[in-house]
């Protein structure tokens, strides 16, 4: 059960927005940014990035809901991302996308300055300050909606198959400022 | 040498937001909406929640700015703040602040529910739904400001006594969207 109540029945973050409409909008605003507003990265690498790091910080409804946005948006689909998830170094990806997703674990993992091999690695592939920068702020802005979703201790789908497709289909058609279910 | 190259010479966040004021206006709405807007948490409390957090995950200069904004909006000034980032558990706050202070610690610590113990000590002490909510809320977004600042290797003011008194001044005035230096 969540530590705090819930206004509508619904699971993760969604029954957060709709419990607290004021704070809703500005997080809201921020993942459209992020996630689909200019950047030399895709939506759908984007949105790799953003499944990868709440897969690593074992936020289960993020990872799976992000996952399943990023197959939606992506050539390879949800084969794409399950390899991207179990490992990166084996995940048929290009290096520039390999070494950021390294530099969104380094931001991840510790309050602290990404290694200089990291993003020498991103460069030598090819990343430029914007890919850099809009990592970085995507895995920090992870760190901040996983702890939100967890340390409240929300709920996950009853049927998670079915949940996460008709989010995808609304995200992606409408973005996250669209209206919410 | 920050990891980007930073338009403006402005240590701290302060040269990304001028970097990049298309991310710039989301995160400044969002601090706006947590540390300002409505919630049954004073602006000095939210900010020393702020300040605390940024003070465990070591980031510098997020822990001095919102010490020093923190200090500017509560009655024990700069002495109070000093005595809760150095121990909450003897600084002389009130049981309910203490005891948000320790759930903010747990949601900054891991991504994982915040303990029953510590929501019960909090609600014990006072602490309704809104408090938790938004300690919670605050807690998470500075493991994402302070993940930004120092995973992208941001430099620290060269004289921060004079750098973070005048930052104090104009947020506690104008907030996180009025005009920035």
């Amino acid at each position: 059960m969540p530590h705090v109540s819930i206004k509508a029945p619904v699971p993760g973050i969604g029954g957060l927005l709709a419990t607290r409409p004021d704070t809703a909008q500005p997080l809201m605003l921020l993942a459209e940014t992020l996630l689909r507003g200019p950047s030399p990265l895709s939506r759908g690498e984007r949105e790799l990035i953003a499944a990868y790091v709440s897969e690593r910080n074992a936020c289960r409804y993020c990872a799976d809901s992000h996952g399943a946005f990023a197959a939606e948006q992506l050539d390879g689909g949800e084969e794409l991302v399950k390899a991207v998830l179990t490992d990166p170094s084996t995940a048929p990806i290009d290096a520039r996308l390999r070494a950021l997703l390294q530099v969104a674990d380094e931001v991840r993992a510790e309050v602290a300055p990404v290694s200089d091999e990291a993003v020498a690695a991103a460069r030598a592939a090819g990343a430029q300050d914007a890919d850099l920068h809009d990592t970085v702020l995507i895995a920090a802005a992870f760190c901040m909606y996983n702890r939100y979703v967890n340390g409240l201790g929300t709920e996950l789908p009853a049927d998670p198959g079915q949940h996460y497709r008709e989010s995808a289909r609304r995200i992606v058609t409408h973005g996250y400022l669209g209206q919410r279910a």
